[in-house]
């Protein structure tokens, strides 16, 4: 596993700030938006940046830690809602489909043998991980064919011109990967990490929590990015790794969804730091670790809206403010060309 | 004046609740998206509502206080920014494209006189209200005409097949209106409600606020709605009191904008309570007062992208998130139907 992951050039910054304060506006009235515009002109070095095919690749897989009951609803659902991914019925179909962007089904590793299917794409590492409570969720040779996985569905995704993308999940049980990764990358307490996922209530978040802490006293714990990834994560979680650090090394746009997608990208950015320069973070999720993990990154999300779904819908509703910041750079008058 | 407005009723709320939760995704998971869903249902009484020609009605008036060094623009840019909206290229031009939003420029009050432009409706109440410093903003008379224009406005939008509605405004000079309606109607310190309006510094803002405390000592404090619009308001506020009454007359979903379009609101809602049904709150802008007034309100915008511009910009960029909470509601599939 090998991406070069350049820092973004700032050499635009000072070009772009100027072209920004020209539009017809107070100075900074369009906040975020302007911020916005600089990152994403400074990204793609340009003082005309564009939003090409915008796209949300969806990765699914299944958890064995699901055996452990730490979430109200079976694994099945993972199956079940790939099949609603692929018929156009669950949210993130809907919000795509509103602002025109791309959706990607990738089977990453679900416990269902899905036939062929126009819309999925077949990337399956195995039927579900090991139950991280007894052993290892997946070998390193798992994880590193996951994260390889990732990044050449990301390189097709490229070439086939889009620029911006967005990485979104399904995988019951996941929420117990992402906050193990969380607690073991960040430092922060378990307790932190934890949260109602699908919707516990409190004696179920408080078995998950026993759960996971025994999961991670059973093993040695390493804090190598990659050994915590392959113990505790999913294969979902792996091939989210993979595409982040390939999308960057491609230079695209990368927007950010909710806690699974922020853990995945935590893991990321410790094995590549330049990674952060590529990320917009979309949302904050009602997932009770996502507020604390955003700040650990310095991330300040764009919406707020009480979402807690995955599958990218955070990406998916924030992505207009996005668009808004490109459009108001090309689009907008100057004082000049308004004669003010 | 005289409208009548009905709180709306809550026969469906039980359906469309029960609709929202049989969507295939935990319960409660999209978050503000269910209970926007819920409120636009109910107020058009139905478990299918629709976003039907959404518009966008900017009110343009320019401000006497303006003499007395309020603002750091001089009040020539009023115009200069509604010939912007006429040919396009201002921020609220590129974010109701982005979002097919049907804009309408309204004069209300501009101190120029303005050539017929298909674009541009003539609602002129006068050139600029007075210097309230001195004397009342505007007449009885033509506070009424303003609050009876923004009322025929709405009710030929609607004719003519809108059902969703937000008001923006340009005004130099309008923030200090908005300051002292908010303080005359909620009794919150003046300094609480004056800010930086378009970009004055710290010495500026501490003028504004000498003017504005020397306006209102100047005046009989009399704390009637109607009283405290003609003295301190101006005719783009006055016209939006009319417009967001009769919209509401009308059953329109209204999306309310920023600091200047709150403090509109706030006069409405003191004459008819029942008008809060209606109203989205999209953003809270960086104005310093909005935070407080919003707070006032119990209100929670859907958006904080620390945007100040005013224009309807925050109704345009919460706009997609608006008509997500429909989209969902219509389209996603049910367990049942995704036969889970």
């Amino acid at each position: 596993m090998n991406f070069n992951i350049k820092a973004i050039s700032k050499d635009k910054a000072g070009e772009l700030q100027h072209k920004i304060d020209q539009k017809t506006k107070p100075l900074g009235a369009l906040g975020r938006l302007e911020s916005l515009a600089l990152q994403i002109g400074c990204l793609q070095n340009t003082l005309t940046p564009s939003i090409e095919k915008p796209t949300i690749v969806v990765f699914a897989g299944d958890h064995g830690i699901t055996a452990e009951g730490v979430s109200p609803y079976p694994q099945s659902v993972t199956y079940q809602m790939v099949f609603n991914f692929l018929v156009g019925g669950a949210a993130i179909n809907v919000l795509a489909k509103q602002h025109q962007i791309v959706l990607k089904i990738v089977d990453a590793g679900v416990n269902y043998d899905f036939a062929a299917h126009p819309q999925l794409i077949n990337a399956k590492i195995g039927l579900g991980t090991q139950n991280f409570l007894i052993e290892a969720a997946m070998s390193e040779y798992a994880c590193e064919q996951a994260i390889q996985k990732g990044a050449e569905i990301v390189t097709q995704i490229q070439a086939d011109g889009c620029n911006t993308i967005g990485f979104g999940e399904m995988g019951i049980g996941n929420t117990s990967s992402a906050a193990v990764l969380m607690h073991l990358l960040t430092d922060k307490p378990l307790e932190k990490c934890v949260g109602s996922g699908t919707g516990l209530d409190e004696t179920g978040i408080q078995h998950k929590l026993k759960v996971l802490k025994q999961a991670v006293a059973n093993r040695k714990i390493i804090k190598s990015p990659l050994t915590v990834l392959r113990t505790f994560g999913g294969f979902e979680i792996a091939m989210m790794v993979g595409a982040y650090l390939q999308a960057a090394e491609l230079k695209m746009l990368i927007l950010v969804d909710g806690f699974i997608a922020t853990a995945a990208l935590l893991v990321a950015l410790k094995l590549y730091p330049n990674l952060l320069d590529y990320c917009i973070f979309t949302h904050q999720s009602q997932e009770k670790g996502h507020r604390k993990l955003l700040e650990t990154l310095k991330a300040d999300p764009l919406c707020n809206l009480e979402m807690r779904l995955g599958e990218g819908t955070g990406v998916a509703i924030a992505f207009p403010i996005i668009q808004a910041a490109v459009n108001f750079l090309n689009d907008m008058a100057s004082f000049e060309e308004a004669g003010m």
